[in-house]
């Protein structure tokens, strides 16, 4: 049996970069978790790829079965994060990834008190701002909002993730996730086996 | 002001090859403290390099100052961990290794919860007796004794340290241990600093 694969949760601000980082821990082996959505697909877009869409009846359903590991309405569409899947690949050993907002992940943790949870922070909050206004896709006051929002979540954070990441450069705050990878993979509580193993029990 | 070191306990079997792994690790920064001891001086030992070498009535006052952060007695000598040397290295930044027995550890543990707690492991227990008959210095039976206590340590460990690494090879385990420093320095309680400075609190 191959070891079980770790259940990694990565929230932070808008902007802040998550996207880039986590696209650099694919290359490293690990998977983004696909959610499902009840809002249309949009052009390019592939079932099973991008999201898995759903109608509203089987999104219903599938809550009332207790399928999601979190799941959440934002503007009118409902989405979540299916259990079954995410169960399936941490069971062949790979290294899953939530990219998901820090209320969905609070559901998370309190369903898989062993997923880790790491929160990306920015240098500095006029970075943050620079690299919303460098999207050119949002208006001053979304941005504004965005940051508002961004200081009330930062100091939750600590209390409720396990790691801090900065994102000061890609390159570095990937390997600080590899780094909590390895070390998450050799605490002592997953190698309970490789004790047991060991002594012959 | 520097960010705090880490302090780091590491144990495991004798014969597991602590020396080595810790050697790697001081190459790349990290500081072993010095034990004081009331035994005497070997030819060539120094006295603040290999142990501070101090009288049986200094190392009494020591303990009832509560100067330590852990002590033992071992065939007839007294050995100790003295807490002042390793909080300057700590408060200047560097990270300082403990390498101690189980005891002392448990020790150490209370008394700084902070502490990151690494139990070394072999790849399996006919490799360490082949270490441990290798080193060419020690009866059969001592070896026999040295795996008997090995196996009863074992199980313990995983209960009372964070970590377990196992050492298949040096350079492998240095590095597990390394991401594990990594992983430590990136952990929510020890960055509310960085969180506070972000948001100008």
């Amino acid at each position: 049996m191959s070891e079980r694969g770790l259940l990694i949760v990565i929230s932070g601000p808008s902007g802040v970069g998550k996207g880039t980082v986590i696209a650099k821990l694919i290359e490293r082996g690990a998977v983004l978790s696909v959610s499902a959505t009840t809002r249309a697909p949009r052009p390019g877009e592939q079932d099973g790829v991008h999201y898995w869409f759903v109608s509203e009846s089987r999104f219903s359903e599938m809550v009332k079965q207790d399928e999601f590991l979190e799941h959440a309405e934002y503007v009118g569409c409902s989405y979540g994060t299916p259990a079954a899947p995410v169960d399936e690949l941490l069971d062949a050993g790979r290294d899953v990834i939530l990219d998901i907002e820090t209320r969905g992940a609070m559901q998370v943790r309190s369903r898989r008190p062993d997923a880790v949870m790491i929160f990306m922070i920015p240098p500095s909050m006029d970075e943050l701002a620079g690299r919303l206004r460098g999207r050119g896709t949002e208006s001053e006051q979304k941005i504004a909002e965005r940051l508002a929002k961004a200081r009330e979540e930062l100091p939750l954070a600590c209390g409720s993730y396990d790691y801090i990441v900065t994102n000061a450069d890609v390159a570095s705050a990937a390997d600080d996730i590899s780094g909590i990878i390895r070390a998450e993979r050799l605490r002592a509580v997953r190698r309970t086996d490789a004790v047991d193993a060991l002594i012959g029990r």
